[in-house]
């Protein structure tokens, strides 16, 4: 069976368990509070070009977005998003047990336009009544977003200003960060990510770690005793180093944009494969999550040979599905695919 | 000045004063576990027929919602409702802050019908990832909706009868139950309501009450230990007296009807007013809340007699806005509103 | 039957309920933006000598602590206390249901002092793992205390100033303010309760109200949009006026103070009826809660005349009892009471 | 520097890292529904001898306690433990951050016995004003306990027992298990803590993984739509399987019990060292958990040689500290450690 379920389908990259097995036995203190932890953190900010980056690592996606939301709001506000975004749709409403509602707007391409933010805005600040609203108290984007999609240096900048004149903190999902970034759709760099937003992660789960995640304040802004709230919402590592030891592999001579080259390589081949054989797009998306449009009838088929995922029904005998590459993906497995197709 | 912002711009209605005022001294235990509590029980239990209902009191609207939704839900689960519903625009994000996501539906004039919910759920429970979603735990309704609007008999059965295929519990939020039930346009009972949800409350604070609403479990499906629940969220009164007392009053000699009638009166007199003269509704309630859509220049006249709401811009030099009668409403109020419109 | 149960048997002090009479069908705006809250909040602040007073009114004790510690505390924050403090035993959790653990200290005769806050705070500074601890955030005292006892000016002043040193907001819960500023053996005025707290609040609802109490910051320390924040814990009036006009008679004349010096006479008047017939003070209060030894075969008799508490089994065939006077106690009841002992 | 800080302060034992690396290039689903987890607990159930145990796999002690907590609890609910107990000191306030109070009982050795549960609940339960207290919903221990003591089989059924009569859930935290039970003090298996207890967990990360827990329900009682819960608390790891194969290969031919069996052996001859020496016990431990009393000199002079933490302050020139084994233990650390002793 040919994997293009996710991109977290296999361990890490091999250079990066190579790592983990190097330093197994260095005996450190825990929690964070060793060197390894340390190191992992300069190399993060080396690759920013940044030396005042405040840096923790945690376990995943959601529990890193849930972290990061809910230190940052107040108890009556809550965060702005793409209706399509992650802590809106899929993240089992951990954003709203955390006690804040998620405020969804309307997006394009999955990406939330300055201008949308903007009149959003301007719209809850005109009502009389809005001490009787949920008060927006920061903007959570995905690059690249839900669909794939990249936000272009210009956009990103757009809504950063929008963000600062509004008082809102922009934080940045980064799950497929390394994916994004060395699309060639992409005009952007780490950092300009780190320039453009007031909080983002790095992430390594799905970019070639076993899991992990580096969550990153850009203003000298980490809320204080990070630690406890860390803690106290069950996420602090007793061993840290395990993440922190696979992000010090990771930005250890590229293989971080080494990692996100190869995966779009593989999935720029794998749309042409698809669109060569007249299969329409769901969304045109330059990084690692390809989506295209199929019948229930070619689905069956194809999952014979393929693992992938449904994406949403289409209506009229048509569904979108999703196949995505990663560090794992070969070209034998693509050429399979294309034998099968 | 005029008073047609709202249907809590006055005290209590004087027979519900003089009740308050007669039982003053009387002494009683503490935390509802008192004789007054017990009659008033038995009047709402006798108002709706039915000797098996649970009830208790609280204190205003968005505490008694956020009471009977997060004491419901299961910490994974959402409440799903009109996207217009009070418990998802106008509660400061309290359903949000117990836990819980509010999962907005559309809706057709406030409303949210048994086909919209049916397929919502049935597109939940297709998704093959809605373990990753937040789960419909129960549904919530308000009527009249915050648009003035009722549901007819046969749309609320069909509701009640869509949520019982799909286990979800049915709450109404009659904060303005009262005006509902005596609008000619209504074809409700108060027994209707009762046999039609498994969880409602009879709104006293806009009928007629100091404060207080009294909640209402129609499945002996009270949750257990409720009083600790109550007292947990800060809502349990020393006094229960103080808002039982109320209830008892008004549902003495039909007087929480009689209030109903009246303020309805009152609101057809004055609908007709405004669309003699030309205003055009922004929606078209049967009932105490009337919508209307004026210029700001209108606004801005009218506001040196009356005073009232305005409820939503709606582009082109038009606003929406709101004028609501109540029990307190005089015909003299309305020949003077008469004479300046 | 005679009921010493608690200061809230009753409904209103009469002229309280009067003036809500008085200003019934004045029209006023919700949620607290009116004249009567306006006029009750300067009588507040000239009745503590300060203008600069920030003032809120909310309906019941331990919605007010609930709300007063978690808008004051950070997510990774406790709240202390003495162990007897009505936040750790006797709110159903409440402090903790909004997500935050109450820190209970060590106490005499119920009260919390300057020494024990010391050591305290002292160990928990010089501990090397305190990130993983819950961090002290805030002290929370009661005046008088759950045993009817008082803080000293003396007592009171180390302990605001040992909460200064550590950087610890002080908030006392004056439930019973009223009593206790009225007992012999007071020696603050409400001046010095507002001098010497962060936040404060002068109960209503056992001092001679339906409901109410009224939460004062004393450091223009009231959180941002408190409004929303109020809301959101379902703990918004929208007929604020209800607590305020309350209030306002409450604090004309000087209501709230012969309210409590009438109750603190009858108290002692109790307390020497018991004890002159050789009963034990199982706490010795001088104010209007008393606390008495007594056995079960008493108490079966003494029941059948009047209504009290028992507090706490002793041993050995003994019992603590409570019995509580105010507002509404007359000299013809314990005359009665004199008689059946 | 020799390492006795704690037993996480080196990666994994190297048969648990070679089994990531020998399954690293496997393609598997994500979210736990993968063959590699199903194999993980397969094994766990044929340890305990009990094909009907529902298991799941968390990343932490912290996160698996407050999820555990948290998942069984009614919101009024609360977790009595011993207050030594580590949900009580030392996680940030996890409890209650989810919404809950700790219950904390006096113990003897870190022990919670029957009898003080009873004498707490018959209290409880006989107090007329317990809707007003925090209602105890489940029992927490931990074992081996916070000071490396171990209940014997017949402490352990008698507070079963108990807890099965008041109707309580109890949790055991296990994150140090494996040391537990091979302790010559023990008289318990796996199949004994599965049989006692309703919900308990395996510690991994002290127990030679780079990190996770297995967490077993023992009656069927795992909570509906787990994986939404663990999901919506940010603990669901896309990549399960790193957790589980860690679990497969502690599983496989007893390495958990060499790795418990190894510790103990280390423990107790470095035990030894210290009371041959004179040193006094601050608790008897038959676990690798050590703790001895020490002055600040003789502290600070082993610091020069040696990592361990100091535990509590006890007066007069005394502190406790905790010398901590592991699987990584050496005998050549325990030689040099001897020389410098």
């Amino acid at each position: 069976m040919l994997y293009f379920l996710s991109d977290y389908t296999e361990g890490a990259h091999p250079k990066v368990l190579a790592h983990l097995c190097a330093r197994n036995l260095v005996s450190l203190p825990g929690y964070g509070d060793d060197a390894d932890t340390g190191a992992a953190k300069e190399k993060i900010r080396a690759a920013c070009g940044r030396n005042d980056l405040q840096i923790c690592f945690l376990v995943g996606g959601t529990q890193t977005n849930r972290i990061a939301v809910s230190a940052t709001l107040r108890s009556y506000e809550g965060v702005v998003c793409a209706d399509t975004g992650h802590v809106n749709v899929h993240e089992s409403g951990a954003i709203e047990h955390s006690g804040h509602k998620v405020l969804p707007l309307p997006q394009e391409n999955g990406k939330l336009s300055a201008a949308a933010l903007a009149e959003y805005m301007d719209a809850f600040l005109a009502d009389e009544t809005n001490e009787h609203m949920v008060r927006p108290g920061m903007v959570y984007i995905s690059h690249p977003t839900e669909l794939g999609t990249l936000y272009t240096k210009a956009e990103l900048s757009a809504l950063s200003e929008t963000c600062r004149q509004y008082g809102l903190p922009l934080y940045l999902d980064g799950a497929r960060l390394g994916y994004g970034l060395m699309s060639p759709a992409s005009d952007m760099t780490l950092s300009d990510i780190a320039a453009l937003t007031d909080i983002f992660y790095i992430g390594g789960t799905k970019v070639g770690a076993l899991c992990g995640e580096a969550l990153v304040y850009t203003r000298g802004n980490m809320p204080p005793h990070f630690t406890a709230v860390i803690k106290q919402q069950g996420a602090l590592l007793a061993k840290t180093r395990v993440v922190s030891q696979q992000f010090d592999a990771l930005f250890t001579d590229g293989l971080y944009w080494e990692i996100g080259r190869h995966a779009i390589r593989q999935a720029m081949r794998l749309k042409k494969m698809f669109t060569d054989r007249g299969y329409k797009l769901f969304a045109d998306s330059p990084t690692n999550q390809q989506f295209f449009v199929m019948s229930p009838a070619e689905i069956e088929r194809l999952r014979q040979y393929a693992a992938f995922e449904t994406w949403a029904p289409l209506g009229e005998n048509r569904v979108a599905v999703r196949f995505v590459t990663s560090w794992a993906t070969t070209d034998e497995q693509l050429d399979e695919l294309e034998r099968v197709l």
